[in-house]
C-alpha cells in the first residue's frame, strides 16, 4: 500500500517551440527523476502547466508518465477542477490508467466556503478507491483552509490523510495541523520548490512532493532526517536551499525549473505554453552564476 | 455581419437532478430566449457553469444551441482557457461549430500582466477568423483592465472591438472607455445581470449580453432607448432593477435565474452542479413575493 | 439599555473644497438623519471616510455628531484598527466621548484566521464596558467570516452580540447564521446600502446599519416589516430599491451620496478626500433621471 | 544629497511585554544598524509595525531613532497612509522631525487604479520637498504597480526617483523596470528581507532597503558587488541566504527578526503587539538549528 512518506516529484510538461507535447522530453524526464531516487512521482501538478493542457492531453501526459513509471513507483495523479463532477472523472481517468493518488485542491468558484470545501472532498473520495492527496496552496483555490479544517476534512474523509502543504509560513502551519491531529494518521508533505523542506520536517512533515530540478538533494535530506541524522541534513539543506529559494520564484519558476531539466539533459526544449512567462537573459545569468557557485563548492549533483 | 449592439442573452446550463446535461431544457431555454427578440445568444459563459463542463459537454452545448439557433440570431461561444493555445482550439472549434463570435476573458495565472494579456488576444485574434468579444469580468481573471489597457487591445487588435463590461461601477468605466476611444469603432455590452442597464446605455453602451432570465424586459428597454425613447426605457427599468439586482446575487445568482428559467417553464430541473449552491428556502421565498408583487403591478411580462 | 433593531445610519464626512472637515455640513447631516426618525447613528464607519481621517479628526467628527446628537438616539462610533491596541484606545476614546457602542471590523493583517480574530474582539471587549457590533464587510479586512465564525465570537464574547452583514448574498446568509445561534440574543443588521433591505428582514435580520441618503425611507420599510405589514414594506422597497442600487456603487458610491445629501440641503459641497473618486457627469446625469423619475412618481420623499 | 545607494535598514518596533514601546531597546536597535555600517535607516516600516501604532507613537517612534541617529545616516520615514491628505501630514511631520527621505505605498481604496496612484504621489512630491521613495509591495496596498507604471511615475514625479521593489520575481521586474528608464536616474532597492539580493544587484538594483537582523552581511555583499568583486559578493549571499530566507516567513517573519534582535542583545524582549502572530517553539528551534550552523561553519557574524 502506498505509503506517503519521502519525496515525490512532480513533473513538469515538456514542449516543442511550437508548443505541442515532447513525448520523449516527458520520459527522460521520468527517468531523470526515478534515477534520483524518489518516492513516487506526480503528474499534472500545478508545475505541469495542466492548465493549459486541453483533456485530451492532460489524458496522454499522464500515460506516458506512467508507462514510462512501469510500476517502479507509485504515480499521484493531479485532478483538481472547479466543477466535482469533472474532478471525478478526472480523478476515475487517473484510476483506470494506473494511478495510485490523485491529488486535488478545492474547486474554485465565487463564495467559496469550508462546507462546500468538505462537501467535494466526501463526494470524491466517495467516487474513487484510491487515497486523495489534498493540496493546500492558496493561490490556486484562491481559499485558505484553516489547519482546522484541514484536520476537520481528514477526520470526516477517510482516504484524504495527506496534505501537500504550500500555505507559508508551512514549519509552523504543520506544527499546528499535527498538533490537532491526534488519532489520525495525517500526514503532511511540504511544497514549495523545497524551499523550507527541512524546517518542514522538524515541524513533523512525511517528505515533499513538489517540483524542484534536483530531486536527488531532496531525496538525501529527507533520507537523512527520516534515519535521524538531522545535522547530516541539515548540512546539507542550509547549502542547497538558495538553489530552491532561486528556482522557486514567482512567476517565473517554471521557466526556471524547465531550464533546468534542460541543462540536465531530460528537456529538449525549455518551452513555456502562452501566456507562461519565458526566461529572460538577467534570470538566466543569475542561474549561471548560482550553479557554477555550487560547482566550484564541489557539490556531487550539480 | 454581426452587429454588437441590442441584447445577447447568456444562457445557462440546465442539469438533471443526476448532474447529466438537460438536452430539451436548454433547446426550450433556446426558445425562451428567442422568443423574448433578443440579438443574439452566447453560449458557454461564466453563468452556464462552463467551469463544471468537461471539454466534450462544452461541445455538445454549443452545439446543441447553435442546431436550436438554426441561424435565426448570431451566437456568440464563451471559449475563455488559462493557456493561449487552449483558448485557440476551443474558439476554432467555435468558429468550425457555426459561432459568430468568441467571448474570452484576461488568463489566469500567477503575475498575470497587460502585456500578457495584450499578446493573449493579439494571437488569439490571429488565430480566429471572427470578433472576439473581451469579457471584463476582473473575479474571474483576478485582473482588473483598466480603461486605457481595454482601448489599447482595442486598437492594435482589430477584430476585438466589443467588451463585455462587467467591472463596476459599470456607467462610470463605459463612459472612461468612450472618451478614449476616439477613431475605434469600439461597443460596449453592459453585464452584471442588467443590474445597471440604463445607466450603461446612458454612458454609451451599444447594449448587454448577460443571462437575466427575463429577456424580454432587457429587449424591451434597450429598444425603447436606442430609439431615442429613454424616458419610457427608464420607466420600465427603474421598475425591473428590483428583479435584476435580485437575481444577480454573488454566489446565488445562478441558481435563482434557474429557478425562473423553471417556473418560466424552460428547465425542467433547476440542479446546480457541484460545489454549486442550490437554492434555500430563504431565497425562494424572497424571490415568490418579488415576482407576486411585479404581477399585481400589472407587469406584461411576469 | 441600547436595542439593536431597526434603523442606524452610517453617516458621511463632509469636507470642504480644500479638503478640511466642514463642522457646519456634519450637524446639518445629523439633523437629516435624525429628523428622518432613525434609531440610531453610526459615525466614523467606512463611508465617513475614516481612513483618510488623522486621529485628532477623527475624535472631532464623533465629539460633533454626539454633541449634536445630545442623546437623542444612541450613537455608535467605528473603532477597527490593525492594531488591537489601538482598536481599545479607539473604543474607549468613543466610550469616553459618550457612544453607546463600538463598531469594529476584523483587523487587517497578513495570514489573518479565525483564532486571531476571535482574540481580537475577545481583548477589546474585555477591555470595553459597551456593546461591540462586528462588521463583516470583507473587502475592508480582506477575510471572510464563515457564520459558524460569527457564530462562536458571540457564543464566546457576550457583549457581541450584534453584526452589521455585508458579506452577499446577504439574506443567505443571515438565515445561515439565525439557523446556528439558538440560545443567542444575536442580531443582525443589514448593510450594503440598504439594497437587499427587504430580503434581509424576511431572512432574520433586525433592520439595518447604512448610509443611504435617503434614510426616512429605509426607517418606514422597517418599521412597517416590524410590525407585520411586510406587503405594504415591500411594495415601498421594491419602488426605491432602484436608488439604493444606484447609489451604492462599488468606488463611486461614497460620492453619490455625498451629492444626494448636498441636493437635500445638509452638505454644502461634495467634495471626497483624495484619492476617493469624484462624481462624473455620466453619473450625474444618472442620478438626476433617476431622482425625476421617482419624484414624477408622487414619491413623498424625493 | 541622499545617494539611495547601499543599505538601508527598516528598524522594527520593539514593544515591552505590556506592548508599550520600548524606548532603550530601539536605541540599541538604532545602534546595532549604525555599527554594521548601513548607509542608512528607514523608521516606520511595514515591518516596524507602524500599522499598529498610533498617531502619537509614530511620531515618538521617528524621533527616536532621529535622535539616536543624530545625523550619522540619512533617515527615511515611512509615510503611507490610505488618505493622500494624511500621507503628506505625516510626511510633512517627518521633514520636520529631520527625516531625509519618505517612503510611500499607494494608498488603498476600493478600485484603486493607476490614475489615482499616480495622482498621490504627484500631490504629495508637491506638497514636500524631499525625496519620495516608491514601495512596491501588493501586500500592502493591493495593487500591483506594473514597470510601465512605476516608471511613468517616475517620469513625472521628479523627486520619486527611487523604488523600493518588492514585488517578486524582483530580479526580472528590476531588470524589466531598467530597461524602461533611459534618462532617469531611477534606482532599485530590493527587500523581502534581502532573499534575493544578489540576483536584484545583477539585475540593476541600487542596494536593499530591509529589515533583515544582519545587518552587516547586507553591507558586505552590496559593498563587494558595487566595487566589482562580484564572486566575493555570491560567495557570502549564497551562504547567508538560508538565514534570510528563514527570517522573511510570511505571516511569522517579524516575530524572527524580533527574536533575532533580542538574541544580538538589541532588543529587551521579543513581544508583537497583537493581533501579529508570536514565535513558536518549532520555529525557535528551527531557528536554533540555523544559527548553530553558521556559527559552526565560522561565521564572522553569527
Amino acid at each position: 500500500m502506498l505509503q506517503f512518506h519521502g519525496v515525490f516529484s512532480v513533473i513538469p510538461t515538456p514542449f516543442f517551440p511550437d508548443g505541442l507535447i515532447d513525448h520523449e522530453s516527458l520520459k527522460r524526464g521520468v527517468e531523470l527523476f526515478l534515477g534520483a531516487g524518489v518516492d513516487g512521482l506526480t503528474a499534472l501538478g500545478v508545475t505541469s502547466e495542466t492548465a493549459r493542457l486541453n483533456d485530451r492531453e492532460r489524458a496522454f501526459v499522464l500515460e506516458t508518465v506512467l508507462q514510462q513509471v512501469n510500476g517502479r513507483v507509485p504515480v499521484i495523479a493531479g485532478s483538481s477542477a472547479d466543477g466535482t463532477r469533472t474532478c471525478i472523472e478526472y480523478s476515475r481517468t487517473a484510476v483506470s490508467a494506473g494511478a495510485s493518488a490523485v491529488m486535488v485542491s478545492p474547486p474554485r468558484m465565487p463564495k467559496l466556503n469550508s462546507e462546500a470545501i468538505l462537501r467535494h472532498y466526501r463526494t470524491l473520495a466517495e467516487a474513487v478507491d484510491i487515497p486523495v492527496v489534498i493540496q493546500d496552496y492558496p493561490p490556486v483555490s484562491g481559499f485558505t483552509m484553516e489547519p482546522s479544517l484541514l484536520v476537520r476534512i481528514a477526520r470526516e474523509v477517510p482516504n484524504a490523510q495527506t496534505i501537500k502543504l504550500e500555505d507559508p509560513p508551512t514549519p509552523f502551519k504543520t506544527a499546528r495541523i499535527m498538533e490537532q491531529s491526534e488519532g489520525l494518521t495525517l500526514r503532511i508533505l511540504g511544497g514549495l520548490g523545497g524551499m523550507y523542506l527541512l524546517e518542514e520536517l522538524m515541524a513533523g512533515a512525511a517528505g515533499a512532493m513538489t517540483g524542484f530540478a534536483y530531486p536527488e538533494i531532496l531525496v538525501k535530506i529527507v533520507r537523512l532526517f527520516r534515519s535521524g541524522e538531522t545535522e547530516e541534513a541539515a548540512n546539507i539543506f542550509y547549502k542547497y536551499v538558495a538553489l530552491m529559494r532561486f528556482e522557486f520564484q514567482e512567476g517565473i519558476g517554471m521557466a526556471i525549473r524547465k531550464e533546468m531539466l534542460h541543462r540536465r539533459g531530460a528537456f529538449a526544449h525549455t518551452t513555456m505554453r502562452a501566456p507562461g512567462a519565458a526566461l529572460d537573459a538577467t534570470t538566466k545569468k543569475a542561474l549561471d552564476r548560482l550553479l557554477d557557485w555550487l560547482k566550484k563548492e564541489g557539490s556531487p549533483w550539480i
